[in-house]
């Protein structure tokens, strides 16, 4: 990848960020040409846009035959909202592209990927800067996009493989955006969410999901202290659920909403 | 009805609020005779006990032939997790019972009325005596048993009607619980979500719900304030999702986690 775009398809970006990332970009990896598009930048309640603003700016990027990539600046909420009119208008240089994000943005790599458009790829974006040790999390991400496998998910096997926000996920099910998962080692993370939310959402996608090749749990960040202990940690939660349905368990991965937060690709790149 | 079990498939009911509901009840309902059982008041970890526990009280209470009712203690979150080996296990007095509670008891609620297993209600609970007013609710509740439908949701028309919290019927989209609600006018609640998070749960709704006869909007209470605002209120983000699904917005509807909530018999017997 030499070109890449750069959008917000949920949330906006703050300028010193791109700037940072900009300059990094520029002192490490002189082969790669980073383009914000101004719609980062937009503010406009809780989105970087309208849905029709955020909407125009995703396929710009994607249908630009100049760009290899689009990177997403930040996730948040929102990338739902315009997918389904973005798969309907991606053109034929979009499906050359490699798309880069998480968190929220898993309603857009998930949309790509069952629409067999593109490559998804879990990953860093532009709004890890902000983190501490954020800009080691950007490094990886351009590190890769220059062919540096260092910064893939240690433990990808020989079975195709896909990673999630555990919510995002859990609200994509059922939906024209979710991708096939049979036989895939699922990924999942969470930020910010209470361990009985964090069952409940386990329990809607053990109901949903079809038969996997296993679960991989990543970092499950910032969950708030409730009024009572829950009785279980996020790991036993997922095991619980594993073991209910009859989904392996394969043990933890290095994705999350931190700075260490690994490259997936999804399916079968890695 | 005359005889009343309680028991609660999710969270403990504090001892305090049982003793206040059954003075209530002798002092102003001497038909009713309520059966708080002790399960109510086992605690461990988040839950009113393991699923083992919780099982065995909610399964003794409703195939119980001596009892016409069974009447959650309290939601909080869990009865989603017992909800399949209740519905397994269900014996013939089971059927003939009416069921009564509404927000993480939707789940109950639902896998009952999907498996035409007795009468499901959304009505206060006893934990509801706690709210400022709380005996009105349980009042409420208490009268509607004894025959009296001054405490039904007043826009109830000739179509049939479901009534859920928005999250729990969310998560239980797309599960062995989903009732088919094709036709029906559906009520829907929140509590303590923010508004991206109502609006994300809407869409994956919009997505998987089947054609409605329309969408009421209860209330939604104790939305937290988020780093900026989202520009949408509730009912806007309601009345957008069903614009853009073509989904009937039928106005408001009084339930929610307040000592207003009304009662809602699923189906036709409003």
């Amino acid at each position: 990848m030499r070109k890449v775009a750069i959008c917000a398809p949920a949330t906006p970006l703050k300028r010193k960020y791109a700037e940072a990332v900009s300059q990094l970009a520029a002192d490490e990896f002189p082969d790669i040409e980073l383009t914000f598009h101004e719609q980062c930048f937009v503010e406009e309640g809780h989105f970087a846009g309208r849905d029709e603003v955020r909407l125009a700016a995703l396929l710009e990027c994607a249908n630009d035959p100049a760009f290899d990539a689009v990177w997403f600046a930040k996730g948040g909420y929102g990338s739902n909202r315009i997918a389904a009119d973005f798969i309907g208008r991606a053109q034929k240089a979009a499906g050359e592209k490699t798309y880069v994000g998480y968190s929220d943005l898993g309603f857009v790599l998930g949309a790509l990927y069952r629409a067999g458009i593109g490559k998804p790829v879990h990953a860093p974006m532009p709004v890890d800067m902000k983190r501490e040790g954020g800009d080691a999390a950007i490094r990886r991400t351009l590190a890769w996009m220059c062919g540096d496998d260092g910064g893939l998910e240690p433990r990808l096997s020989e079975k195709p493989v896909a990673a999630f926000n555990l919510y995002t996920l859990a609200m994509m099910a059922g939906t024209q955006f979710m991708p096939n998962l049979e036989g895939h080692e699922l990924l999942i993370e969470e930020v910010g969410e209470y361990e009985y939310a964090i069952d409940r959402l386990l329990f809607h996608l053990a109901e949903n999901l079809p038969a996997l090749a296993g679960i991989r749990l990543g970092e499950v960040t910032a969950v708030p202290e409730n009024d009572r202990p829950f009785g279980a940690n996020p790991e036993e939660i997922v095991r619980y659920w594993c073991e209910r349905y009859g989904i392996e368990y394969l043990g933890r991965a290095a994705i999350g909403h931190t700075a260490a937060n690994r490259i997936v690709p999804f399916g079968l790149e890695g």
